[in-house]
């Protein structure tokens, strides 16, 4: 299911959740520079023992903190914190201050999306993937077929 | 982005929250027949207006709740509760009692997928989906390119 990203990339994900930590290790794994923030460091639990990235202790809302995470070298900046309206902060500020080339943002209520969108911000939407993950199966086993 | 399932189709899901609400809609203009089960009636305010299908106010745990859905007419059975024990139990009893031919469990924690596996249940992470989206953004980007 995974492809391999093959040129190393220097990449920052705020918030080291459930998606935080899974991108976190697979990236790190393969061979690319991750940097890890969250304000709760027992997050950083979630991280492999093959995990040779680096972690920061802090909140990503505050400029200083994504100034040490080095964002403004960041390739790819990912906003996974648990919380859309932080994402769609911390998407911004990568994206204006640090002119992180490839900002996404994870987005857990669909309907904020447009909102996204209209400020240029490219989204992922778990429930969106989800939902047609659920139409593909359907559609898949044939009963959904014409 | 979203295909078409063009068979009517009879399908019940379990818990109304984003991904119930957003199926549920989305299922219903296309035609299918739709019930949706939760504990919690305010969540069925998320349903559109021109959403035709059943909502049942009801814990889906318990069997006759089941019962009153006709979960054994079901063609299809989403268990989307906010909780993945209780979506693998719903699953299971899907499966097993009502012999739903369709069953996809959605699971938050992405190591409980081997369990899932195990009991044949398909399965739906929006973590891993969300986590190949960025990993294909990366990719699509050209950055990560060799």
């Amino acid at each position: 299911m995974r492809r391999a990203v093959s040129k190393n990339l220097y990449i920052v994900i705020a918030g080291c959740g459930r998606l935080g930590s899974l991108l976190a290790n697979d990236l790190s794994k393969q061979g690319h520079s991750v940097v890890v923030i969250d304000r709760d460091e027992s997050r950083f639990a979630e991280l492999s023992a093959e995990f040779s990235g680096f972690t920061i202790v802090g909140d990503a809302t505050e400029i200083e903190v994504l100034r040490r995470a080095k964002s403004n070298q960041a390739d790819c900046f990912l906003a996974a914190t648990n919380r859309d309206n932080v994402n769609l902060m911390l998407a911004q500020v990568a994206k204006t201050v640090f002119q992180v080339p490839i900002v996404i943002a994870r987005i857990f209520d669909p309907s904020h999306e447009v909102v996204y969108q209209q400020l240029g911000i490219a989204t992922i939407s778990p429930t969106r993937l989800s939902a047609q993950a659920f139409q593909d199966a359907i559609t898949q086993s044939g009963r959904g077929q014409p």
